[in-house]
């Protein structure tokens, strides 16, 4: 059996990951979403080990402690985390591991593990970046400054990911995002061995 | 308009290259396929210009001073190469490139373009290997084991290419060329200032 391989999908907030994963997971098979780990409470209706791992404050400190965690930090009193043992598992049992995080999120895990592969969601134009920020409606127009400028800021960063996906059409982006995985899976460093073995 | 890369794909003799590149050629659009110069005289029913470039070897010695191969050997008295300037137009006009040639010129290829891609082509076994090699029927026995005894020494390179895929199905090896090419496309150091350009 193949190892599975790890995919960070980051983006400015906005730019459409969610919907981008959620029909990816919908057209390809052999895929593992990244749960997150959280100390905050449960909302009505979220489960645990579906919508998030949910963990005390004192268990979370110390998963941090043994170096359990690819990348976490602390949002309005509550740690976020992405758990390396999930992750480990789904990866050894031949799964392809998407994380969807934060651009910080994703330097944090890069460090620790360079060889992920980095994907970037890039929007096609800032007009619809806001656009999208806007439409949600849920947030007042400083807040949406704020996500802008950050945005901004997020992809400069773009640069050094190993790919830049831009979501204009969203069936164009998910088969790149589609092609991406297949294509890292026939790397020659990573195949050599298993194919020389056999010869 | 989006420029066209340059894909090398190589392998051993009898590995089904042939037949992957044509079904490629069926499956995707806006593929040049690289004709390679020759001084060797055309044959009945070969077309200068598709079948190869038929040259004398004036002309073609001349080339080669004015470095306009990205690879070139001499075969049994005969010299093959690759013209740089129908790959560079076809490039400009957005086309990708495919470049089908031996192990020997893909390194060529690569002293003199870093960029291009490579894709090594191999055999799912080396007993499969020997089958179409003799399947054939075209080459004495002696050949056959001259040839196996090459391959052995191709697929040593084959760790220094940037994809390996396997002819195990073609089906699948041919998806697996469609997804390099198209991943390529996405690399974020290649994509990055036309992306920012526009925000």
């Amino acid at each position: 059996m193949v190892k599975g391989k790890t995919f960070i999908i980051a983006g400015p907030s906005g730019v459409g990951k969610g919907t981008i994963i959620k029909k990816l997971f919908e057209s390809r098979e052999n895929l593992y979403f990244s749960v997150s780990a959280t100390t905050r409470a449960p909302r009505p209706g979220e489960m645990d080990g579906v919508d998030y791992h949910f963990l005390s404050r004192e268990r979370f400190l110390d998963w941090i402690d043994r170096n359990a965690f690819l990348e976490h930090a602390e949002f309005v009193g509550n740690l976020y985390g992405t758990p390396k043992k999930y992750v480990d598992e789904a990866m050894e049992s031949g799964k392809d591991v998407i994380l969807d995080i934060e651009v910080q999120g994703a330097e944090q895990v890069h460090r620790q593990r360079p060889d992920v592969v980095r994907i970037f969601i890039a929007p096609p134009s800032w007009e619809e970046l806001e656009r999208r920020l806007v439409g949600r409606g849920t947030e007042d127009p400083e807040k949406v400054r704020e996500r802008l400028a950050r945005s901004r800021e997020d992809i400069l960063l773009a640069r050094y990911y190993d790919y830049l996906v831009i979501n204009n059409d969203l069936d164009q982006a998910v088969e790149e995002i589609q092609a991406i995985i297949t294509a890292e899976h026939c790397r020659a460093r990573e195949r050599y061995d298993s194919v020389t073995r056999r010869l």
